[in-house]
């Protein structure tokens, strides 16, 4: 029997910082059909939160550092402010929506990442997804929220970057579903030229991706991304797009789709 | 059919906010038999934040005054910091919990409360509670936990006093279960000598409810607790109970059951 399709959406820190662009991402992802599934940053609104209480905001080599405070305000920040104003507007957009943290409903399970060269801090490694709740909530035309959060089991939250966290429930629901996973952001995809939004690359496979890396087209930032696009295709997930929210109800079909 | 029972609980604030206290809450919570439901404050906590952000905490008559910048406080607080981490210290306990506010799951529409004498801001009066989404968790041994929030369904997010979400939630559930509805505090119930821990009023009905009044023994901030307890008893509630956690794993016996 065919598996029913699932879209899962990652939205950006730069569009839900903008109340405009949240407005029109939210518009597109509530019409979106059942099921779907929502993951959401937050990175800057608290980093200004940390800066407002005076705790320092450490990087490495694009990563936050997370030490105890930092971690509480990142907490407060995803879990609390961004996450609840989210469901709020689903809501009244007549979307049925449930917030999620990794811890709850003991959804995604990380361990502390171990200290090498560098100590990230409280900072959590995806070691497994308990899909049970979120199918019960599918199931009943609810739509999970998660913000970029898990936990160890032992009591401890850890902060996991968001775009691994849509990487990995859409690896674990590929089981049950036939996932498409949506990265929205800024861009109107994965650009030939970074400076020109008209030279999206409108699909790339498994050999295309290793010679975009050889030729140096893929650099920076979109690197970690589609290393996690490729991972979640390697792990059952249909397809991945990365685009524009416009994407999600096909105002534009000038976005990358990603294809083993 | 005999209803099924369900235990609701509410945590004060002064219990959340001290580790130790907490820890034993949580033990004893923990322990409950399914299906059980978890109401928690945090009003020491937020104005902790609003402090360290130089937001003034304004107060009239023991109720919060919660402006726009009070109310981002409040749900990071209350949806972030510490619902967040009473769900992970639950998950520790192996019991499998899910953090609400009442935006989620559209669980719980309130109204924003009109402006009379005083204007209380962003404060939402309960006028539905949807029991679906919680029916659904319950029959699945998951354990939801709600702060104090609520929306009014067009994406605005409400302070609501989290005992009377704890009241609200035990009038809507008797329908479908026998609920019991525990007020866990820092005292031993209801004291007929405020300074005397074992002056406790064992049993309260309705007529002794009255007469305590008329005497004078339930004042302050008793007297809006035991009218939402005597609310939820017309509600159909079963019986409530007042006291400290303890009450909960049978260690004591001396805590105040209130009964129609």
């Amino acid at each position: 029997m065919a598996k029913e399709k699932l879209q899962i959406v990652k939205v950006g820190g730069n569009i839900i910082e903008n109340q405009d662009d949240l407005n029109s991402f939210l518009d597109a992802f509530a019409k979106i059909p059942h099921p779907k599934i929502l993951i959401h940053g937050g990175g800057k609104e608290a980093s200004k939160l940390a800066d407002q209480l005076g705790i320092e905001v450490k990087m490495m080599q694009g990563r936050r550092l997370t030490d105890a405070s930092t971690l509480e305000v990142i907490t407060m920040v995803y879990a609390g402010k961004v996450n609840k104003s989210i469901i709020a507007q689903l809501q009244a957009r007549s979307c049925n929506a449930v917030g999620f943290s990794g811890a709850d409903g003991n959804s995604i399970l990380s361990v502390k990442r171990p200290v090498r060269e560098v100590d990230y801090g409280y900072v959590g490694d995806v070691i497994q997804v308990n899909t049970h709740i979120l199918n019960l909530l599918l199931m009943n035309t609810i739509t999970p929220v998660f913000c970029a959060l898990t936990h160890d089991g032992n009591g401890q939250l850890l902060n996991t970057n968001a775009d691994t966290i849509a990487c990995e429930l859409a690896r674990a629901l590929s089981k049950d579903f036939e996932v498409v996973l949506n990265y929205c952001f800024e861009k109107a995809g994965v650009l030939r030229d970074i400076e020109d939004e008209n030279s999206v690359i409108k699909e790339i496979n498994t050999v295309a991706y290793k010679k975009l890396i050889e030729q140096g087209t893929i650099v920076d930032g979109m690197l970690p991304k589609l290393h996690n696009c490729f991972y979640a295709l390697e792990g059952g997930v249909s397809q991945v797009r990365l685009g524009k929210p416009e994407m999600l109800d096909k105002r534009v079909t000038n976005f990358t789709t990603l294809k083993r």
